[in-house]
């Protein structure tokens, strides 16, 4: 009996869907019924995950908390969260429920080891990165981080913010190769795309060579804890 | 204050996704805080619709309506089942609860009248067709249907079965343009995707043109329903 899988979600809504669709892709079943039954919670009430750790705006851990609990009262039996920037909450979600809740940027950490990476350039929003989520499971896998220049960091922004969530510019118009570049320059041998918006944006540019999407991570790891049997070996 | 969307889903859970992606489309919305609060039950227990209703298999009523009762315990204020046989069921799963469930059919069809359809082809699974789920909400909308040849409904059902859901044959290799002649021959003025599965399939294939995606009239419905703006006035 596979196990019933639930997602705190809505950190955007379509990167929701990215990771349901990810999580379905890789679980190998010919029939509906041979797929893993998911309860998803896009809680659009999640107050912006970036906007609290940086200018002290609303504290996202109630409704974050509502939404994990919300799902394993609904049945759910592991959690997972796809949004990197909330993993900065993750003990106190995590703390609030009974079962299991998945950590995206450790099962990113664990796909850029076992690749054999030893210095990983990390794209996320301003939240993640000077919330140090990633520093953190990184460094633990043995992993170095390597950021973005500054001016870089702003078109990593502007990407997420204006290219994805808002559909406002064309993502052509952000200069995401000399951003690649800039980490390469540092010493990258791979790239982890460390917010959920992000893979939506790289596949769309057809820049996905030698980027981890930690959603795919996570989605792998999910099907596996779920109990049900993955189409692939690794995220990559 | 918009209403919580509760989906049962799983039938199968692309569609769902599906669903789910036009949804976030179909809002006017800058921020993830805009969009409308979704929970999709991706509830893989429920068996097969069709085979229930045509071979005598397991009844998907007593897993439709717990999804229906979880759904709304979890909060969900309207509910919706982007699976189109599974309307047949509907009476029962909308009694199971005591909030709203939208009924698929008899959007699509409102949505060909307002297109000035006098007659439509139904392009949709074996079960559908003959449980005469369309028939009936078509015909109330004074829509005339007609169906595919019995050779062309056997592709239909390829293209759902072993197409979309399964993955086990390319879209290409499936004569739809043929069947979208048969429908033609018979004085189809508009065709309704009355599958969910349909319109992934049409997506890819370039051909949308003339066809009406049930789930994005659900889809639409449900964003109005909710209480949000919408970002189009009609479905096509």
């Amino acid at each position: 009996m596979k196990k019933i899988l639930g997602v705190i979600g809505g950190m955007g809504p379509a990167a929701t869907c990215d990771l349901l669709e990810k999580i379905i892709a890789l679980t190998r079943a010919a029939s509906d019924q041979e797929h893993i039954h998911v309860i998803a919670d896009l809680d659009t009430a999640i107050p912006d995950r970036t906007a609290a750790i940086l200018q002290g705006g609303p504290d996202p851990v109630p409704e974050l908390q509502k939404s994990a609990r919300r799902l394993e009262s609904a049945g759910a039996e592991i959690l997972l969260m796809p949004c990197n920037t909330a993993h900065y909450f993750y003990d106190a979600v995590a703390g609030a429920v009974s079962v299991p809740l998945l950590h995206m940027p450790r099962e990113a950490a664990a796909a850029l080891k076992a690749a054999g990476a030893k210095k990983a350039g990390v794209l996320a929003t301003d939240g993640t990165v000077r919330a140090g989520v990633y520093e953190k499971a990184l460094r633990e896998a043995g992993v170095e981080p390597v950021y973005p220049s500054p001016a870089m960091q702003r078109e990593v922004m502007r990407l997420i913010y204006e290219g994805v969530k808002g559909r406002k510019v064309p993502l052509e118009s952000i200069p995401v190769r000399d951003v690649l570049r800039d980490l390469k320059i540092q010493g990258a041998e791979k790239v982890v795309l460390a917010c959920t918006e992000l893979p939506i944006a790289f596949a769309e540019l057809g820049l996905m060579e030698g980027c981890l999407d930690a959603t795919r991570a996570l989605a792998l790891a999910a099907v596996r804890a779920a109990g049900a049997e993955a189409t692939v070996s690794d995220p990559w």
